[in-house]
């Protein structure tokens, strides 16, 4: 039994067959691989593009998707051990894994942190309690990681570019008026390092850097695969080399938990939306945004109407790459 | 590619086309018709009789159905072009449109007016968006119009009576706490002139007028067809000639978007509930609702009671007529 | 047409073939039988088990499960006969059930008490409204019995025990910081009743006993079965005799509607924990409750994971128990 919670357990081989796999499955969508299969997709946290691709594809393989909402229509869940359990959540991971597990053959799981204690929602605990009780196969709809959508990413570079070894990747902060969860930008880390890339991460500040499992996880993923990774807090020389430019805004670490604080320092850096200016000073670089984007603030309209804007590509391999994964681990 | 977003585009034959495949479709419910398509259905207000006929029947036909609720359980959207989306919409309809595209073969979407603005509301700007930015086709599930409800309502008067032609129709406001949408009441405009009946309207008073846009569609069709198309506020009148009474609540119009006023003037006209005693000036009428309804607000017991109520049987015809609309444009 | 509302009207014969079934169905979970039928799940109130339970097991049946909210994200619905609606619901159960029974085959209903007046409660007027007025069967997902989950339990016991006749069963009350249902607690005596066991009710006080109707079902259940009814106040002596130990907390019936009180009556009787401590007094007794359960307020984690504690088992058994159900009434 294999989970599929973080790339990072899986060799670059074993992905690029799933890659290879949903580019199978794009080509001929329709296969009973799900066949009396059920997926469990448990939702703490609100989605479009991960709702419908997964249930879409999910039945494209004859399978069956349920969709479950804790804490809005069914109960609110507790994930610590040995708790006298007197607040407010009414019943144990244990057991809804274990009781999942007995009616179907998949738990999907999306739960962002809390954005209270970095150093608590970096423990995962809620995918990580799933994946200690269940007795069938986990699978990360976005906690503090976002694997499905790192594979989706790949697929779409490589439709572009081919091989991707060698490939200067730019992972820029972009603005947002909201401190968002940092699991996209530490997947764009995690796999754009496994897969043969020179990685450069631009921040406004160290304020903005990205826990140091990711940065290290990177760094080591770089220089086994013989790149370069480093850090950026200039515009200008972090876009003149990019080929790829990947835009993400997050909430920086340094102010977690105080939400005020955090606006106030986003709103110091509005001028790192991606714009033409600034996609003109790479080399013709593509660019992707996992979606959801808001136009004129993260990028602005002439960038995501570009042809060099991957970004609806990128969510439409969401379907493919699901599928394949789901085919592989069930 | 043909959406289905007002009757308006399409010919009455072509809407009988549709109403003869729902009857072949009522007599032999399961058939293949949509195996392989998903739909994706966007509710952003909620629903009843619309879900259910709409899922089941999608799986009837072998289709498989994706509910989604913007704003809920997914992201709020933006509809305005070239916007600096600093508010509350975490997407652009041009991304969600084009993603669900990739995912589904059919975006359906419920979306109310806002009921603050009837000059942007009149736009329906939610599903003109989706129609605009969609590369499959797009089916309204009530917006500022309900063309699955006339269709219904088509069908299970044909069932009563066979051809309309000629028939005296009857769309009477009536009496609600609450200022309701007038969708359901231009789509009662819209198609009983399409269908050759002469059309009357009856309001409390001048402010309940329909958007003239209706109005005058109607005139225009009853005009094309030789029948007649007049407003009355007088009840008695109204009510004497009728064959078929049609009864919505609606909003007045002249104070939309002040939702205070508009109550107080509903208050004024409570005695426009259909009654045993206004049914008996009709020919023998017939009388039907959309549903949801308030019973003894709107219509009485004896009325919803009576055999001449179809209110039941046309939301039945819901499920058969939307698998043909689905079927035709799929 | 027979519904599955109470375990009453149908006889331990009748109970036995769903049961033996059920068995059938967990050790071949795939087969045809609702083959184009479609079930309406209407949901007043939160759930896990019961929604992904039905809805993956209508599926392995290759039927259609659609999920309705009433008051979430569908209408509010009224129950009581000749109103003036003129409060919040927009439709009458009349209506409803009468609609929903033209979609599907099946309408199956969640729906708690309010939890205000036990005398307009215990009348289980939602559930009946819509067996009074749907033309299709109507299940019962726990409203003031829970009659599935009774099925489960006895499955779950029978696979431990064998014949249940005689065994010693003990329904205890135990704590939790709000005041609960009686569904569960008011099942557990009918069905532990029915299936010929001796029953034992505990009790911290005279406050909590079930109401009459339940009581005195069981008295009856147990003088036809030959077998003895009891109630007690004292965990030692409740405890001593049992080899069966189903455990439920519920408020108070005479502080009903009185929430705060309720809780002041509950958090005095803290002491009915399960714990291994009263478990030793038993004869080996296995343990089980419905689930959810707060671990260590309700039992300790030592009982929840010891080897006799049934509660997984029981809610793994509700999947098989419940297709086995809708095979049989559908």
């Amino acid at each position: 039994m294999k989970n599929f919670i973080t790339t990072q357990n899986w060799s670059r081989s074993e992905l690029q067959d799933i890659l290879d796999f949903a580019i199978k499955l794009k080509n001929k969508p329709h296969q009973p691989l799900l066949k009396d299969k059920s997926i469990a997709m448990l939702f703490f946290n609100p989605s479009l593009r991960t709702k419908t691709s997964f249930e879409v594809g999910i039945n494209e393989l004859s399978g069956t998707a349920v969709i479950l909402q804790p804490g809005k229509d069914a109960w609110p869940i507790e994930f610590g051990e040995n708790i006298v359990m007197d607040g407010e959540s009414e019943e144990h991971v244990k057991e809804v894994a274990q009781v999942l597990s007995s009616y179907c053959d998949c738990i999907a799981i999306r739960a962002f942190p809390k954005f209270v204690d970095w150093d608590h929602d970096r423990t995962d605990s809620v995918i990580k309690g799933f994946a200690k009780y269940s007795s069938v196969p986990v699978v990360n709809m976005e906690t503090i990681e976002h694997p499905c959508q790192e594979l989706a990413h790949i697929l779409t570079l490589q439709e572009h570019y081919g091989d991707l070894t060698g490939k200067d990747y730019l992972l820029t902060w972009t603005y947002h008026p909201k401190p968002l969860n940092t699991a996209v930008a530490n997947s764009s880390l995690l796999i754009a390092s496994k897969f043969g890339m020179n990685v450069s991460l631009l921040c406004p500040s160290e304020d903005y850097l990205l826990d140091d499992r990711y940065i290290e996880a990177a760094r080591e993923n770089c220089a086994l695969g013989g790149t370069s990774f480093d850090i950026s807090y200039d515009i200008d020389t972090a876009y003149s080399n990019a080929e790829i430019v990947y835009a993400k805004s997050w909430g920086c670490l340094s102010f977690y938990g105080n939400t005020d604080k955090q606006i106030a320092s986003n709103n110091q850096y509005k001028h790192f939306i991606v714009d033409e200016a600034k996609m003109s000073l790479t080399k013709n670089a593509v660019f992707s945004h996992c979606l959801p984007l808001r136009r004129n603030v993260k990028a602005t309209d002439a960038v995501m109407d570009a042809d060099y804007c991957l970004a609806v590509k990128e969510a439409a391999n969401r379907k493919h790459v699901q599928k394949s994964i789901l085919s592989k681990i069930l």
